[in-house]
């Protein structure tokens, strides 16, 4: 048996929703998220986030929700502020400008944007005299967790908010793993997110769904006439229970943050056992992706024996490698790696 | 208990596909469609239509692939013709034009497109001198079913690929119902639409699945880096095998001809039903929809007991309403329906 | 010398237009429409209007206008709506899909949109229930003249203007040709035009420039950021002086309006002339393009000596064929028209 | 008199280019480029550049040739690579994404790009297993002179040359103020730049043209159906003649060469009456464009008595401004700055 860490997307779904899934799947219901599974997912989502006026939509995937949710926020002149690694600006094979919008990046310090440098980014902007043959700063795209684990703290997400609202600048929080990271941080939960941001989203692809986002508007500012506009983009799911078993599952008795927490609580004991097979870490991560380095010459023993993922050349003897936990990462699974390790290593 | 026959996704998925999700749920794949399941999906449908070289794709939903699909067939000065009534022309939100091409029109017969109207359209647009002004016609699409149950003999989808061919317009086939479409006339099968059209999608949100279309192309035509153009249109699914699990199990011991074969049968005993409760039949139609004429007094009785759709005004006191049967209609349900419209009517 | 009549775009530009271009050819001026000469025309236009606060942007031609306005004034969802013999819905190449929207279309009555259909339209559209599927009709398009030379009333203009505004769709007025329009039926000037409908644009190529229209917000409607817009787009000319010479010239001493004056009287001639050489006319045009009916065995003689356009095909032995007059049209070319029908008909 | 040096687009046309609109303006001829103007214009240019196979077409104006060119030679899934400082990469209000591609940076150096850096881009992109997600590099632009008036050299193009064929990226050239490239490095000439890159442009705006850019294809390599596709980007001029009489005027006896010459000797007067005056070089131009450093208390004083161009902050008391040439630059004007900068320094 060769187990694999190489992703947080390896399995299908948690029991409890595949058990929804059977529970509900001869009820008949109207199409495109007007069942009342979806209603009581958001009903429930709006009490997670304690937040009432939340106008919520639930979606397929993450590039699909980046793609719609920045372009429908965005005047036709205006571009996404996201750092250099953001996910929008390298890996969703220019899914934004697709839709005519222009990436623009601020740096990124692993993973992370810095408020002060988003600050100077806009000053700068409006500073300049001929800014009017330039594309207009007009949403900025974080992600919580970000592509490399990080987290913003609450101190950060206040202070890039702040300086967002200063430019007229709505701030959205890409939420892919977003279970993960209030496991692994629990001071950002959903109700201060949806206080401090202005549009985010929940993970469940990555986080005990078989497929699902749920897109959360906080303060009265979801598009005009979205629904045509999902529809729009392709988007729109004609069996929208699909989308609303799973979030009302994942929203009952706490199983997204229980979810959430099994992983966090997995990846611990992935670093230990990374740790003591005498890997070293190429960066510090609290959530449920691991960062080590490897001799080159140990990477195909290795997979030959556990997935893992190619992460980026460290030097020309050294490769990163990542190893990820999740909902679903079993204490066996952790077993056979370190047996794996110990005798590859 | 309210039946509805509104439409045909008002369920979950056929048990056959929700027992191999939870069969296969905890096996560990890779994503983006590169698992097993799919690559068995494939095979099986490559087997079915008789197409050894057929390049088959798993996308989530009709508007989806008929966005992407239109979209990465045409050049950029190029628009597809539908008939006036397509689904692409009239009901997909601008999801065609929002990728940048015009929808050009021909006269639509109950749903259906004309060979000889098609030939003309195309020969007025060669023929007249000053066309480097227009759009230039670069795909044919259809629907078998059309939007209106109609069904294309072989006879005419030979002739209407011909003329496509002549004019250097592949032909593209919308199948959201075609396993509905394949049971009620069953001369047009799998493999004589892949030896006869271009590119076709194999419909399974409303045969059987709980989402998921299959598009085949079927002359080694799939546009370049398919894979990168499905990313960029926001339709890459991470966990693909969610797809590839439904049409493995669609595509195992015929399992999509026999829920198409079911519709089909129930959809008999439905116009039975319709016929002995005095309703007059707005067109004939083989297939799983049904179309009747009802007095505007008596929608709203009838809306209160079973669901029905509303498809146009008929007259100043008549509407043309819509029956639907599926996979999952029950001769139960009918039963219930024979009796409430006994009651209302 | 063989003079052609084949449309209004065949000679360079008015006399004094090309005075001006010398007079201030070595000024140092700012770029980007910063000119005093721009200034100074949008001063003018303002008061022929009578409209202070019209809000102005010089373009350079037809296509790209009617691309900017309507991409500008439309919201992602929403398309224009057109009369099917529109140029925006037929002989644009499709610019305004590669924008991302749809060309709903009307009716056309000899190229002109009419008000209770219009009505019917967007009535139909709001009363049915699934709207959301559908593409929003976001603004109205109407050309004055038309492509077939034929004129609104007051009270047709009134009368959609009406229809516009209860269903909160701008009424957008492409006027190529308005300088002809206003000299064949005054009572539609530029003050009515302005007061009436909420964008239109002042033609420029075909009325005596070498290049340019000028479009006017007449509503403080312009849209954000419009240099902005007009840049992304690619329409902003660099050295916006060539484009503000020509309207501050067209718009001194009333020459706009006097070229259009000259034209139509010389459209008189013309109709004289070719009704005295025995042509059907087919149909009444009270502008600069006569349209009449020609066998097809004397098109070619003729075309050896004189210049029109085709048109379209009338029956297997007969064309329609277009001649036009335009501020440049001399007595001696109508002679030497006459001349040559006596000679080949 | 102030005179200004703020750009090289602050006068009108050339005197010869006046001369010929005037002696040509009542020709009547066919519309949209297939007038005799043009159709000299071409061959000439085609000689001009000892390419008999080179595709051409006038276009009105920068952004518009660069948007046109991008878009149409790239796949859909491509993006166009830069330099950090490109004008398409900062300058163009986001015309290139408003197309749908992504600009990929690479680093600048003085405004040019590296052949090595280009090719360690490439490398990365194609070396890397999951480039299927990320935007494929599909065109390389870089502009001569650059935006900071820098050139490169005969080897420098070869080089760049060699890398875009090896990894299947045609090679574009911004030729917007090419004329004083040519005449600063004489090497680096028409033939040269036929023979060495894919695709090019002529600026005429800003070389003695009063609007207008011809774009070169030296490979056969013009997009299909080209004419519909500038008119698809409203980018088809009705009276092309007025861009063919001004190509074919600067294609006349050097007139372009010329033009270009003498802004390059008025660069080498204006280089010495900025040293006169005591001015820092912020960097070593050989174009007409000339960048000092002036402290910025003088700024005012200096443009209340000519006009300079703002270039960026130098340090927190200093700024860089630019002073341009252009074919319109006179001694007087020359002297009357030498003048002023004493008066004010």
């Amino acid at each position: 048996m060769r187990y694999t860490f190489e992703c947080d997307y390896n399995e299908g779904m948690a029991p409890e929703i595949l058990e929804a899934l059977s529970r509900t799947n001869m009820v008949q219901t109207a199409g495109y998220g007007m069942d009342p599974f979806t209603e009581s997912a958001k009903e429930k989502i709006r009490a997670a986030c304690e937040c009432p006026e939340a106008q919520i939509t639930l979606l397929s995937g993450g590039t699909q929700t980046n793609q719609l949710i920045i372009d429908t926020m965005l005047a036709p002149y205006e571009g996404v502020v996201a750092a250099q690694t953001g996910h929008v600006a390298v890996h969703e094979a220019g899914a934004i400008e697709f839709t005519g919008h222009k990436v623009l990046t601020v740096p990124s310090h692993d993973g992370k944007m810095d408020a002060g440098e988003l600050e100077a980014f806009a000053a700068a902007f409006y500073g300049d005299g001929n800014h009017e043959h330039m594309v207009f700063p007009g949403l900025v795209y974080i992600s919580h967790p970000t592509e490399m684990g990080t987290l913003y703290t609450r101190d950060e997400l206040t202070a890039l908010a702040k300086v967002c609202h200063q430019y007229n600048m709505p701030l959205y929080l890409d939420g892919a793993r977003l279970g993960y990271g209030i496991a692994a941080m629990p001071e950002v939960d959903l109700p201060f997110i949806a206080k401090t941001v202005d549009v985010f989203y929940i993970g469940g692809t990555k986080v005990g769904a078989l497929f699902g986002e749920a897109v959360v508007f906080t303060k009265g500012n979801e598009p005009a006439h979205f629904v045509t506009q999902v529809k729009q983009h392709g988007a729109l799911l004609a069996k929208g229970r699909a989308l609303g078993v799973q979030f009302d599952t994942l929203f009952t008795d706490e199983l997204y943050l229980r979810l959430g927490r099994h992983a966090i609580d997995m990846a611990g004991r992935l670093q230990q056992v990374l740790a003591d097979a005498g890997f070293a870490f190429y960066m510090e991560s609290k959530t449920n992706q691991q960062f080590v380095i490897i001799e080159n010459s140990k990477m195909e023993p290795l997979a030959e024996k556990v997935g893992y993922g190619f992460w980026e050349a460290y030097d020309a003897d050294h490769t990163v490698i990542r190893f990820c936990t999740s909902w679903a990462t079993t204490d066996t699974a952790l077993e056979a790696l370190a047996a794996v390790l110990k005798e590859v290593l």
